[in-house]
């Protein structure tokens, strides 16, 4: 990771912008040096935060812009009403221009997808872009996809989110051979919706081997494949109840070792292990989803992320403007579709 | 629960049986005295288990069944092939009979569901029945329905699988005026499919300000309502997904704890916090879903559990048997649909 990247972000996006944006930036900027950035949004705020964190001037480019995409408005709104004034359009097209290589944003995931689409095109062959993301699992890591997107999509969609994940495991997981599986309610052929019966035999048929068939909501964790196919609804409500169940064990925990004086000392005596587990179960780690099957890059933060967690989502997209995924899928998909 | 219940068990369903199912009965015959069961199997294999447990032969009786339905039968083969003679036919017809008070099995869900649905027939006014089941919360517990049984919902079979919950929450959950929400990828009006769109105004018609709108995946477990209402596709994927993160989670403790001295240490010492912690992770504690929406009560046992897990089956299929839920879906069912 030597050449320097560019990484336009929408200053404005997410719940506590630009303040978060910029004190995360301040992180990224004092844990990498190749890179520089592009902030779209509010010059004046923008300014302020940069002082409040003395950044570096030298690494940051300002582009003012008067709107901002609120987090409740409709992605036709964001493209019609809103426009091409908001902070969000302004660092989508900073990619299509060739400015930045990668564009990201903590802001409205529905208007993040509506304005990517519309500015940089999907890749010809893919009918609709999906987002993916990390899942920890026992053996490491796996993508999932979608994870929101698309609420219904058909068989042959599914089939190009496949060959999407499939190419984010080869270059971001950095997986030589990565096992792909289709997300339903069992194993066995004749479980599921007909549309994912469907998907199925068509992925036997183009991955082969790397087929492992269906996986149920367990083998995710369970890391029974390395990526995992699934509709946007699904996905969505699989990474949210995952999350949830995260949180809801995490409250569980500090109830049993709070309670009690040999709780508490036992929490003192392993805080090393307490903390390795913690950090293990931070969803900050992961922050950041990727649009997959436009011309070009766009990273969605979690909206509602840290300082911390906004630095991460900075780290994984230096990490995929210097991976080969872009190439990869184009050529997955002129290969396959 | 003072009065003498019955339970009719499908001994040879599930995993391990009838090894499993014997020793689960014998735990819950030694923690409750109001019940008796009726046995369907095959008697010289039970025979053998109830030597083996040495349980006391008065509360049981034993009725042979040549025929086991597999773990893997599609529904219809039980249905028509394996028929009437098999111990799953058995076990539920004896509540039509009405010679017990509930059904329980370990079984195959799809082949449990269909020949339930064909022997005791579904309630008026309930299109399709549901698997309903606990879900641990901040909070306590909710529940959560459908859990797989059906893979494509109608927006008013949404409807109907709400007042179903709402019947359980007032008489299982012991909640007075509960909360019920619908599983959607976002709060949003406009989020989701049509199909629920659709479903969300009849609840919000139905139940009023009981009605809480839409919950995301991971309002589950933080207890923002005590009914979940899904189809049973996105029920059994987020019902699944929880289970796989609990037990990432269990791994990264156990290797967090493992690993050094301090961290063994500190396991010594909060021994007991580490036990509690691992009860209220327990999924045993949770073992049984409920069909509703049938005239009559089956409950399904998770299918690889053990000893201890069928007994808390017993156990809840006891506290249904004692509470007033039938006789609350029945007088909703009348008032509503």
């Amino acid at each position: 990771m030597s050449t320097n990247k560019v990484i336009s972000i929408d200053a404005m996006g997410g719940d506590n912008s630009p303040g978060i944006i910029l004190e995360g930036l301040s992180i990224a900027l004092n844990n990498f040096d190749n890179f520089s950035v592009i902030l779209y949004g509010d010059k004046d705020k923008i300014n302020n935060e940069i002082k409040k964190n003395s950044i570096n001037t030298n690494k940051v480019e300002i582009i003012h812009c008067d709107k901002v995409v609120p987090m409740d408005a409709k992605p036709i709104d964001a493209i019609r009403k809103i426009g091409k004034e908001s902070s969000m359009w302004g660092c989508i097209k900073s990619v299509s221009d060739s400015n930045a290589d990668v564009a990201l944003s903590a802001g409205n995931t529905g208007a993040l997808m509506g304005l990517s689409a519309i500015i940089l095109k999907k890749l010809e062959g893919i009918e609709r872009p999906a987002i993916a993301s990390y899942w920890p699992n026992i053996n490491g890591r796996s993508v999932v996809l979608d994870l929101g997107a698309n609420v219904e999509v058909s068989s042959d969609q599914l089939v190009q989110f496949g060959i999407l994940g499939y190419a984010y495991a080869l270059t971001v997981l950095e997986k030589e051979n990565p096992s792909i599986g289709l997300l339903n309610i069992g194993h066995e052929e004749m479980k599921g919706t007909e549309n994912i019966q469907d998907a199925s035999k068509k992925m036997m048929n183009l991955f082969n081997e790397n087929y492992v068939g269906y996986v149920e909501g367990d083998d995710i964790s369970l890391g029974k494949s390395d990526i995992v196919v699934t509709d946007g609804f699904t996905g969505n409500i699989a990474l949210k109840t995952a999350e949830g169940t995260a949180k809801l064990i995490a409250h569980f925990m500090s109830d049993a070792f709070k309670k009690s004086f040999l709780g508490k000392l036992s929490y003192l005596v392993g805080i090393k292990s307490f903390q390795a587990l913690k950090d293990k179960m931070d969803p900050r780690e992961l922050n950041g989803g990727v649009f997959l099957g436009l011309n070009g890059l766009v990273v969605k933060s979690h909206g509602g992320t840290d300082a911390i967690g906004f630095s991460k989502a900075i780290e994984f997209s230096l990490k995929l403007s210097h991976s080969k995924m872009s190439k990869t899928i184009k050529g997955l998909v002129n290969k396959n579709i």
